[in-house]
């Protein structure tokens, strides 16, 4: 988790919980055991009827690797269209055999990049290998999305059982009322707990991971169409120049690369 | 139902049901006979009304299904993607007579494998296979998916009919109290009611079963799709290397098939 | 209408109105003039700003035909297929007059079929007959969208006078309530029933449906594309077999035709 | 505005309007300046920050001309049928020339066909004329779609500010009150004049508008596709019968054009 | 800012407030730092959770510009247009090399228009530049689109931690109610004030920031596409007409232009 993220959450959480803090000395209210079992347990009962329970249980998970820092940013990208043109060039001196050598030294663990080399060294055709590999990023990003829809679908279920404790609690508190209006105080602030739970829940856990994880996902889709568009135009055998201009094109106007300048 | 299926969700609508009972000892307040009839009867109506009888029905027994086990999951992927390319390499050294004789052996009842092998034994060319198998996987799954959107639709009529309940519920409270305000306690706990029992139906029965009947009709497109993929290449009579590059494409890398060491 | 249905729609409905009576005799609560007026006049005068008055007057026929039985069934489209296949078999024979005659037996009063059929006669390629069939079938179905359409419209629009009319109770009563709490309950009754009675249209009639429709439309454009095809192949020349395998290949495999066993 | 329109209108609305008289006698409560003033107010400033002025300003001049007739029909569409199957024998007969002086005679001030003619006369191919039409039409629907979305985004805010309103009347009634119950019924009325004039304002106003004018640019574009699609085909020298052919399957079958019989 | 804007939104907004004004003299109940400090830390604390702190920045940033004059008008459109023609004259006249000294003259800090010019300079062909212009404006577009989402989310976020500070509100002043109901009138003044807060931000800032952004981006991408459209033809060598006549069909017939009429 990156320094920025950390002083970013942390101080407008800060902000947010001080002013609870500001209004209040009766903190007791906001605690009750109840309520929080009723909202995540509803939750995940749901979860568990929608879904398979292996990919309930992958998507909590994913919920706890949010915070970690991110795997891709601007730079990795700038990184990934420099190695391909550098390719690129060592292609077009010693032909195909040269990207062998190449791509052991640089590739490392990376397997979706070794599979597209290893079919372009292969020989196949740039239609042959975008077929594959289109189909091997789509269905990757398509499992991913998967746990996505799962942690929205909780961020969904969230407040609705908070509506559904609280109805229960009116209903015990009208119930047990007997026509003393001056009981209603409490008992509606209890019940109203849940529907805060819930609402918190989804605001603060469940849309926002979601989104954040979506975020991830598409910009890890977005790098794998780049390197392979770039092995594409490397089976294809297309002049370096021409690869450098395809590929800027895919990136901010300020994270170009050219060959000329960002030699490394 | 696997077993972490069914853990996973009696522990979680235990611990649901059980924040109730730690709240109050009066759970005769949350049985309501016409409650319940209100709120489903509504819902069947508004279904009735909206599609035809005969899909109605079969909606609820598929309802009914949710909790068996699914028929599809890795694994049997990996084994499809397995079959095609041990098919292909039949193929290869004998023709497509041997195709005849490997899939009499293995396919079974899957009447879906069966038609797609009849036509590339009947000579039918890749884009004939593609065209035909791609419109049966399609309206398989549109058909299934008529059933999904009448789940739905209950799921968005339950706390409609609810919320229906409540206001009736209320008018008669409201009518009869008379100037009275004590009353209106124990009144508005029975109206309540009913837009819990619409809510909870929606939540923890029609819309994540809507979810789980859509997630496995999905799975078993994706299925179909991959064996229709594999017979359209051994149609095409591409190599059993490339089949299985392609074919692996689609799946996680983690179940990635390979022949030289799945050999089964 | 057929049997089902009404067996379905009243036990359902009946089981609502019963809920109603087991909770009070007073009945009169629910009746109110006014209300239906205001949520009716809105919901029109919503209407025929919206739309064209001509469309909104056909979409409100409409409604009136969805208690009928439907044209299309799953039997038709099985003796759709039926009919194409024995079509194709007489032009293997017989060349393309031989359709001329076949049509003028069964086509009867259907003017897409016979559409479709003069043009396969005149000699038009596969492809124009497609492109023409299309354009047909697309416009037909979007002319009843715009009907669906309205009458969604109205179920969207009708809760909302609902609201618009318990507001203005609210008003009046709260205006003339003079600091006196006791006379709340009854005008709050009366106020309620606009929004019973907007929710009420909405969920038993508006969405219900425009739901139908958009199904029998639905099968109706499947049906259409599934002559179209047929005819497509015909004019193409295909042999009966390939045209039987693509024509079922659409339908539910339960259906299929198959010409050995379905002579008729 | 065609008598019917009117009639439909001014019926549906009087009967929402005598609801209303029915009910109480006491209109003043209706009537607040300061709280049409919130919701216009309110709506105007969030259009003019979301849209750029010139746009805003158009788009109300636009509801005004909602209660004119339109200015297109299903006549008009066979009319443009006709046209184009007559101009189609002039050109079989003498050739591209016969083009001009007839659509000299009856374009009249019709910019876009006169556009199109001018491309077919120059001697474009049918996939030019296709290609340069098909952008001018999609470029002016586009153009006339930002109207209908900033209507629709003002439906959608007057609600908003209604409930904002009532929020501020709520706020200054209860800080007022001072633990006084009593005044809290003409308050409340007070405050939910907002709401209810934010909903009426979105309900018979600014949706209503906005769905009529995207049905009249709808039909614009459809007529404008089906023009283009008729000079394409003159371009391409395709026979008047196939030109009626293709043409007639954009119409309901109730309106087809038949040259034998519609001769004008 | 242009000066209209400024009036609209200014006169608007002074409705709005002069509407308050006029209700109450008691404007000390609108004023409450912590529901501004918890409705704005509870956005930002979801926004930085959601996405990367990077792009959170940069879209507040992007909220500030809102109110800067737009960049692109019709006017400008309209010289594109002309721009593109007078190079298609050049080069017709000249060759390629002409467009190189004019777009020296012309292009000025414009570096997407430098890109697209170097390209046909390179001698790629229009199917090329298309390709490589085309994947840059979409790009670019899907860069900008991530500032609009966060913005919209922000939106979105808002009223929900307006209703959570409600909710505390509420359950702060229940609790300590103690059944002196004359103490609900000023608490729940208070507890309003934060949904108040968060409907306002919602719908004055964050709605119609993230509509105009969007609707700011999509003309720049209308605009990189018609230079694109225009540097295709240009690498194609299609006659200085056609371009016109191609470039026209994108723009609203009264900027149409005409080098006869508009020569500059």
């Amino acid at each position: 988790m990156s320094l920025t993220t950390i002083i970013g959450f942390v101080g407008a959480m800060g902000l947010f919980l001080s002013a609870i803090v500001m209004a209040t000395d009766n903190y007791a209210i906001f605690v009750s055991i109840s309520s929080l079992v009723m909202v995540f347990g509803g939750t995940m009962a749901a979860a568990f009827i929608s879904y398979e329970p292996r990919y309930v249980i992958l998507s909590l998970k994913v919920i706890g690797k949010v915070f970690l820092a991110p795997g891709i940013n601007r730079n990795v990208l700038k990184d990934e269209v420099g190695r391909i043109i550098k390719w690129a060039y060592a292609v077009q001196k010693n032909g195909i055999p040269a990207l062998e050598s190449e791509a052991k030294k640089s590739a490392g663990s990376d397997t979706f990049l070794k599979f597209g080399v290893d079919m372009v060294i292969s020989g196949y055709t740039g239609d042959e290998v975008r077929e594959i590999m289109t189909t091997a990023v789509e269905s990757a990003f398509g499992r991913s999305m998967v746990l996505v829809n799962i942690i929205k679908a909780m961020g969904g279920a969230a407040p609705a059982f908070g509506m559904i404790g609280t109805l229960v609690g009116l209903m015990i508190m009208l119930g047990a009322m007997g026509g003393d209006p001056s009981a209603l105080g409490a008992g509606l602030a209890v019940a109203l707990c849940t529907t805060l739970y819930g609402v918190i829940f989804s605001q603060v856990i469940f849309i926002p991971c979601s989104t954040k994880v979506l975020q991830r996902e598409s910009i890890l889709r977005f790098r794998n169409f780049l390197v392979a568009e770039g092995l594409v135009m490397l089976a294809d055998k297309k002049s370096p120049r021409y690869i450098q201009d395809r590929m800027n094109s895919f990136l901010d106007p300020a994270i170009h690369f050219n060959i000329d300048k960002d030699k490394s």
